[in-house]
């Protein structure tokens, strides 16, 4: 087959009929699917087709909600974007379990955006110094017309310096520059700021320097260690359980399990991806963008050299203590934040927080989705309940009716799901 | 405000109602949004709902196509699940440019899935291992109802081994288990094969080992570092300008940037994002696990110690070479593949692939979305083309109607779109 001309000229139909032609005459059912997924609302649907390229329809992730989060003493009712099952059950029943327990506990520990100008240079390492301190003035008068609005917000440039990396690759030098955005996740203000001190650099270079310099590209970065939040639930260890030996007991099996996660990559990686769910679910229902979140925590999370999990547990003074250290540079303003009508609900049920705020909410979902999965771990195992989820798709699946759904419920209360168990229930019922 | 009981239990609308009330009674638009995203078929929104817990509507994300891959000399139309704009175009953009340059190839590096099951134990090393050794047919007779049917496609569990981590956490020792699950994702399968590992460890140590034996958890690894696949493309270097030096020039630019993201972690992060954004809207729209994926890849990302570019570059005899490899744990069967319909039809429209398959297609769009971005990055910057995606949503949210959206559209073909400067013409044409 040959490549297609000017297919994101055609419009929303020709492009569906050009599918259904060449790529779907084998699913008759095609253009029903794509068509029963699209909102009657014409003005709304333009507004969604007009978030990308080449939109055809809407992809539904469900939107649910996990009630009962105490956060610094605020009732929360969070939402959450996601389509995995059990992972807002399991949010609501840890939320739930901790505001018995004196709530979330979340504060600030750092706002810092980054953003680097890549360059190499061949010439002379302290005329190059010097050559940059010289024009720090030249920098921030070149992005006022960027910054003077941010700067009005509190935001701005913090600081512009050279880095020096020729060790690593020949003649290779950054402008490493950190930013506050404040309520802006600020990638569009940061790539702004980054090419006109890219454009900067070269011109004034061009004049004043003796060998050549060549920018190669300015990118703000997503690995944010020092735009991070701290999360944290304590407790005296026998609240933990019915008895204090079984409270006692609880807490070091717990506090082994996250030990594990500490030292172990193969066991850190899922560990940090449960965290990921819960906090992933917020960032898209707010409107953010869950690939930087997820690129910049999973880095985080190997700084040491060694990746590891995001959550530590200890017991101190008779007390448990469970907590997460994570970098979150998240926006409520800009973006899809004004534009989408749900993200808009989502904030709003929020209580419209600043970007402060939804860290600190992000950060405790994040830690509430690990204290469920690390609890069900190491109590009755992972697979039970979330099979028992999981049951209601495979009956879906199986296009089980009302009656039907009630009866395998009932049935696999005490029987254990498995996909193969679920079909011999069923067709035995049905039959 | 105090802790709501039972509100799993509220119907949908007695959770609306309840959030309306008590969270959202600011907002007097909240019912209306959350009606207006419910599908008007009951059934199909049965469905939806059922994938989670207390879900309230549907949230929608762009389902777009990127046309024009050629991967392993077959044509596919990339279907995409995104929201951050110039992704799709990106990637249809890349996928043409290599079409004309003999396309994409893509091989699979191997298909091991893992699993283990963490456990402490403070006897003798040597009589556990002696006793792993002497339980592997009780392991492998114990998981036969498990595994029989996976067996019959070919997969199953691959090997059972002991890996000793005292020196890591006293007493600490795990069975790292390997397996082959073919089409499926095999979280379930792995899930329920540890746990039946783990019961027969157990009643076999406390009748066999002179010291006690505690299983801490058993779980899957999203860390697949031998999951893993390759993608690339390669041209004559002279092909990529249209001069041979221009070409030159380019390819050496070109090259310089992903050597960056090989040894600099701020730029690899943002770099390894930008390829996520290709994988992760695939992953979607196919109804995989985006949070398993993305863990996964970026502590591959980092097992050398350092966090590092997934892609690479390089010159050799007049040819331009370019690749990526990545760990992709992917399913075309189970899950969401069979529930969703239009993860369905996605994967009808990728010609219904088995797992190997689409773990070459989603490889092919990250590899694709990484060269669109190091591409801009190189040439104009990346805010060029960000921008002028980003002005319809800006358009949008100035509520800009068909004139005024053309009218910016022209003027912003030849002026830098920043936030300011839209909202500035627009308030000018509008007036």
């Amino acid at each position: 087959m040959k490549l297609v001309q000017g297919f994101s000229k055609f419009s929303k139909e020709e492009k569906i009929n050009f599918l259904v032609e060449n790529y779907l005459n084998h699913f008759p059912e095609a253009k029903h699917i794509l068509q029963q997924y699209l909102n009657d609302d014409i003005k709304l649907q333009r507004l969604h087709d007009e978030f990308i390229e080449n939109t055809l329809t809407n992809f539904y992730l469900p939107f649910g909600v996990a009630p009962n989060f105490t956060i610094n003493g605020q009732n929360y009712i969070i939402p959450m974007a996601i389509e995995e099952s059990s992972v807002v059950a399991a949010a609501s029943k840890a939320a739930k379990f901790w505001g018995e327990r004196g709530g979330f506990k979340a504060e600030i520990l750092g706002t810092e955006k980054v953003g680097q100008v890549h360059f190499l240079y061949h010439g002379n390492k302290d005329e190059l110094e010097v050559f940059i301190q010289s024009i720090q003035d030249d920098f921030r008068m070149a992005v006022k017309p960027i910054t003077k609005n941010m700067e009005k917000r509190g935001g701005g440039i913090q600081s512009i310096q050279l880095r020096t990396k020729t060790e690593d690759l020949e003649a290779y030098y950054q402008l490493h520059c950190t930013f506050q955005t404040k309520d802006a996740m600020g990638a569009n203000f940061i790539n702004s700021c980054l090419e006109e001190l890219a454009k900067v650099l070269e011109d004034k270079a061009e004049k004043q320097l003796s060998s050549k310099l060549e920018v190669i590209m300015s990118i703000l970065s997503n690995y944010v260690p020092n735009c991070t939040v701290k999360a944290k639930v304590a407790c005296p260890v026998e609240s933990l359980g019915k008895t204090k030996e079984e409270a006692q007991a609880y807490a070091l099996k717990f506090i082994q399990a996250i030990q594990i996660a500490e030292i172990e990559p193969y066991r850190a990686v899922t560990h940090n991806k449960g965290i990921m769910n819960g906090i992933d679910a917020v960032v898209l229902a707010t409107g953010n963008d869950f690939r930087a979140i997820e690129a910049g925590v999973h880095a985080f999370a190997s700084r040491s050299g060694k990746y590891q999990s995001l959550t530590h547990a200890k017991i101190e003074n008779g007390e448990f203590k469970f907590w997460i250290e994570v970098p979150l540079a998240l926006g409520t303003v800009g973006g899809l934040t004004s534009l989408h009508p749900l993200v808009k609900l989502a904030l709003a049920l929020l209580q419209n927080p600043n970007a402060e705020e939804l860290m600190k909410i992000v950060a405790v979902a994040g830690l509430a989705q690990n204290f469920g999965a690390v609890n069900s771990l190491v109590t009755t195992g992972i697979q039970q309940g979330h099979m028992k989820m999981h049951l209601m798709n495979i009956l879906n699946q199986l296009d089980a009716n009302t009656y039907e759904k009630e009866k395998a419920i009932e049935h696999f209360k005490s029987n254990t799901v498995t996909h193969s168990s679920v079909i011999e229930f069923f067709e035995k019922i049905r039959s």
